[in-house]
């Protein structure tokens, strides 16, 4: 009933057009993305938990939180018009202003998102100049150039789309995202925009949008840190007239395909993670609550010593039950049961049962798998991490981000 | 009325005598450290709260809690002997027991402790060899062989000691500590050793400890990681017939000489950090609560932005900012101060502020201060943390700790 869409994005869904340009943020690089959608669509988003909330952030969060339909969002990389005050807040509703003109909008018809360096104002003069090129240039098929325009210390595009069949018919999901660094969500994380052309009312939309982003988004992590930028909108523009009915079996299968979809984001962002040679899948199993299995999994998935373990392909256990010890959740040592893959590393009572060549062809792939059995409970969780190598440290000394 | 003694160690107290031996945990190194009191000590500890113990912790946790004196304290690295079950308790209860019989003692006057690899049995063997080598060898003045027989991926040898000036004369602390790597501390962290010759009161020994560790070891990071192996014992043998009575000047005038020789052992850990280049103090002011302030400088302590950042030399305040943001911590952005030393950075209402210059002359330093003043209340802390550099990942990703 679900089918991706290959190298699908958010304009393989009807009615959604985008584009990305170079406006002058970057040194050469693409750096404004427009997507917009031809009819009025309904909104729901999550947005950083951080503190501190950049200004385009604290615009888009006010308009999604309203009964306000909107038509399109703008979103630049190269500046996260971060802690810039009161000039800065100005200088986003300029852009956001400046933007909805040229497509013939109110202003709060218009989201606007930003990521990149923190603290620097932002070039408004570049960006319009961007918004008039990119207005005028708006594609059917522009959702990839878009999701190449938000990207900052990404090596890899990401986007997707899947067909998903519904009583009334096929609507489309699509989605593009950026983030590499600075990930680890709270609520949300990094920039991701989700179109889709079934109809759906807001209150329903923002329910489905906050059960997929805590099961994908808010459970990766590539370093622990919480963005000041991070925002997920998901846009339903209707234009399918097929309508997604609270507790029908079609609200089912569209939320199970935006899990797919936000998961498939969120893989993406933890594959691609700043100096990332590893993709790491932690499944917790039989914790007491599902909060003690989130904290271990947590724990595992923000530790230097584990990430740095994998990196060197060394099964080093020891790091993985110790790191979980200190999480603060609550199980018994003796009982816990560790594998990489399928292959069994620790059994209960503390039996070490390493082969080490078995280990060594599990650790050795570019995508592994650490299972820990705590034998508390009945609670599971699954998070995503990356490994920890040379190349983090000199992604984030040596280029300010 | 505290006067820092050249070189000293734990060895400098009187009636306390050690040494440091090679047994064969490690291939050439000193691996076997032992301390002895000549009369029977007062203790007080404070031990890791990872749910993960090792069997000498727990022996030696359960020795301390009671009301028994304590005469030596055998210490192996190169071997954790964490997460070794029923076999690894009884490979630290007969290394106990044939280290005391060695001395002549009763098995629950020796303390023992280990620090190194988890999950591995210990060699028995190669350890009681040690004991019968050190037993016969103990020094006057072997506090620094000792220091240096507890080390792991350290590269330096810890060691510290006072005069005290007292009401009814002259008292001594000294002590010993090793920590690099797997440093968050919780209530206790990593191993130190720490006799005086004044005479105390168990509760109230347990009591100055507990304050002492709470201001300094409780308060430093290298990667967030709590070990399972931590601990911190105070051994006070009271052979100079100096009583520090409860709710004297004297107990006040120990603790704050507890506190210094606990902060100089503490700082040394994070400047031998594992990769540091740098030591970094945290300074946070005006939070609203002293809850809030550690919120805060543990973010910062442990923020891989924060710490390449300082790797890099560069002024991010925005990461600073950032991780003060999603820590937790109640305060208004707006209202944030950041300096580097005393270069101020960001004023109140996002005012940067920066003179590269004088930031790049801070910052190129082996020791900086991060303050952030976030105008909330009135508490304040100080915590330290290390930068890092590629080496954190390659001394943890190449070798087995």
């Amino acid at each position: 009933m679900i089918s991706q869409i290959l190298n699908g994005s958010i304009t393989d869904v009807k009615g959604f057009k985008a584009n990305g340009v170079h406006c002058g943020l970057k040194k050469k690089k693409k750096d404004l993305a427009l997507i917009t959608s031809d009819v009025p669509a309904n909104s729901a988003g999550t947005f950083t938990l951080n503190k501190v909330k950049a200004a385009p952030l604290l615009i888009s969060k006010k308009i999604v939180g309203e009964d306000q339909k909107i038509k399109a969002v703008l979103v630049n990389s190269g500046n996260a018009n971060a802690c810039t005050g009161e000039k800065g807040y100005n200088d986003a509703l300029d852009i956001q202003s400046y933007c909805a003109e040229k497509l013939g909008l109110n202003q709060n018809e218009v989201l606007i998102s930003s990521t990149g360096v923190i603290g620097e104002y932002i070039n408004v003069a570049a960006v319009k100049d961007g918004v008039d090129e990119i207005v005028s240039s708006l594609k059917d098929d522009g959702g990839i150039l878009a999701a190449e325009a938000i990207l900052t210390t990404d090596l890899k595009n990401k986007h997707f789309a899947y067909k998903v069949k519904l009583s009334g018919g096929e609507i489309t999901l699509g989605a593009i995202c950026k983030g590499s660094g600075m990930i680890m969500p709270n609520m949300a994380t990094m920039l991701a925009f989700i179109g889709t052309d079934a109809e759906i009312e807001k209150s329903l939309l923002q329910k489905l949008l906050g059960n997929a982003v805590d099961n994908s988004f808010n459970k990766i992590s590539v370093d622990g840190e919480t963005s000041t930028n991070d925002m997920v909108v998901l846009l339903a523009n209707g234009i399918s007239d097929i309508k997604v009915e609270t507790a029908s079996d079609d609200e089912k299968i569209f939320s199970d395909a935006l899990q797919k979809i936000c998961k498939d984001m969120a893989i993406a962002i933890i594959a691609d993670g700043e100096g990332a040679t590893k993709l790491i899948t932690i499944n917790v199993s039989n914790a007491a609550s599902s909060k003690d299995a989130d904290k271990i999994a947590r724990a595992l998935a923000n530790s230097p010593l584990v990430k740095t373990a994998m990196y060197g392909e060394d099964a080093n256990w020891g790091r993985i039950i110790s790191s979980a010890g200190s999480s603060g959740a609550n199980f018994n040592p003796d009982n816990v049961e560790i594998y990489f893959d399928d292959k069994p590393v620790l059994l209960s009572g503390y039996r070490v049962v390493i082969n080490e060549d078995d280990v060594k062809t599990v650790l050795s792939k570019k995508e592994i798998s650490i299972n820990i059995d705590v034998n508390e409970g009945s609670e599971n969780t699954t998070w995503w991490t990356c490994d920890y190598s040379e190349n983090y440290i000199k992604i984030n000394a040596l280029y300010r981000s």
